[in-house]
């Protein structure tokens, strides 16, 4: 644990006024274009959110003094293509709520959701471009690709998996991937050397792959008021997480877990029981000590970095995310 | 008319062999990522199509020798780009059928036809930050946002809509946007001057306008057969195509006309009727005239063009468009 209290004002402090701008780049990128599609987008920015990954692209950037203006539309352009997949997963999932927000799909139709969904693919294609590095297009084509590849993996195949593979993949496809692009994506913008450049994408990588372990256990640790969705909805639809995962190396043969493997659902009782003994089998401190892990890893690849405010920034930010409650 | 016999083989010869290699690299784009996506790829490739976009692209980039790798890279983006739509288009549409061969939404889920969707989206972006032309990638993207925001206007807006205003913007975001781009990308991929890429893009813009406009009157002289869909289909939706505002500049009283203006929906003999009298009243031979202005500003724009084989193609390929049956 990081001895001083971590907040997100204070390691943001650097690139807050450089996050203001991303956020009006953000909310410029309907106009002129559709009224309701104003509406959408100011809408979907408005539900907040940490944005962690364009503060991570505005640190990394400025700690090896990218440029700046490029550095803001690299930022908006990650945040877009992050937002654009959540409102098709929301779709997909069916969900009503993000962030205690309603989303796009419980208030419009299929239709006028998915093609909002592309809307914003296409702005985020189109700030990429407008970085105007062929490196980081190609960069942020290919995440794309391993972001709905993932996701459709996620569909066909990982229900009642229980490998550690297939999680790693998984969770790389969701978000550490993301993570790796936005510092790798300013990386190149800072015209850092090619053995630099490995070390902030490791840093992107390690620190994505611990965010999403952790909201993997506040899947099973939140309340649903704070996470906004029921406990262990992943375990619900069968989908093996690391909680899971490690309890099951502790107990491979509990009933509860050999049904959801076996692609049977349990009755809530059952359920509720199950994530008790998930809860009290030290599972949970398992994966939060490979987050932990992930995060020492990022830490790590920080040696030699330059000796200004990012860098610590981006250590306290790596911190955080392993500490946070929500 | 044009008095030779146009046949697709006779003006794509010149370019023959690399669009063999441009549905080469289309088919190669899920290779390494899931089955399925491999499988419903394959799929939407095999349902063929004319391939009219990246012939385009193809002819009007060796008309002005660009490199021949990155327009084979071009050409498999713009196909994609346009496959992609299409995907998206159908599920919103819940179309069954498209050319014949069954749509990916009448076998798959919707999510997975969401996600096949943009992950098509993303590999037509990597194709085409491939082309290493930033100025190419800007253009595509913009061209997503047109075609995405057109698709929004005609879902919220569009429906009893009788404007020739609007019809134009609407052909032009659906289809003229793509030919536009298929063509003024070749061009910076050619690096031909300021003044022939504005040339190289009207001919695009107008050959896109004529295609669309003879698809509109297509979809009322079609037989549902051929077209693959009823007779009509648009007005039957409420959406107004020129042979349909030609017949309301004729009788702007017309009964059924006024009813589907007015949001209601007429029955089968009421809609037959109608039908039958917009064949009858000179409105489609007065959009074929329009279709067919547009062709020659197309080819006014070649004058001056290199002396070559692609030049010739590139008349023919335009009085193709307005001579087809389907």
């Amino acid at each position: 644990m990081a001895s001083n209290p971590l907040t997100k004002a204070n390691f943001l402090a650097p690139v807050q006024d450089l996050l203001v701008r991303v956020e009006q780049k953000m909310h410029a990128q309907a106009d002129q274009h559709h009224p309701d599609l104003h509406a959408a987008l100011e809408h979907l920015l408005s539900s907040g959110g940490k944005r962690l990954r364009p503060a991570l692209a505005l640190l990394m950037g400025n700690l090896f003094l990218g440029d700046e203006e490029r550095l803001i539309t690299l930022a908006a352009a990650i945040e877009m293509l992050h937002t654009a997949t959540l409102v098709h997963d929301d779709l997909i999932d069916g969900a009503l709520l993000r962030r205690g927000i309603a989303t796009l799909n419980s208030r419009w139709s299929p239709a006028a959701t998915v093609l909002t969904g592309d809307f914003i693919f296409a702005r985020a294609a189109k700030l990429a471009a407008e970085t105007r590095s062929v490196e980081v297009m190609l960069l942020f084509a290919e995440t794309l690709s391993t972001i709905v590849n993932g996701e459709i993996t996620q569909l066909f195949s990982s229900r009642g998996l229980a490998s550690r593979q297939d999680y790693e993949r998984r969770i790389y496809a969701k978000t550490a991937s993301v993570f790796d692009v936005a510092t790798r994506a300013a990386g190149l913008l800072s015209h850092v050397d090619e053995m630099t450049l490995q070390k902030i994408g490791a840093y992107g990588y390690n620190t994505g792959m611990a965010f999403q372990i952790i909201d993997d256990i506040l899947d099973f640790t939140g309340e649903q008021a704070t996470i906004g969705k029921p406990v262990a909805s992943d375990l619900r639809q069968g989908l093996i997480t690391l909680p899971a995962l490690y309890y099951l190396e502790k107990y491979p043969q509990d009933a509860g877990m050999r049904r959801i493997l076996a692609g049977e659902s349990l009755d809530e009782e059952a359920f509720t029981r199950l994530i008790a003994s998930i809860r009290e089998s030290g599972a949970i401190q398992d994966a939060y000590y490979e987050a932990r892990r992930y995060v020492d890893t990022s830490v790590e690849q920080m040696d030699g970095f330059p000796d200004r405010v990012e860098r610590q920034s981006l250590v306290d930010l790596a911190y955080y995310i392993v500490n946070r409650q929500f």
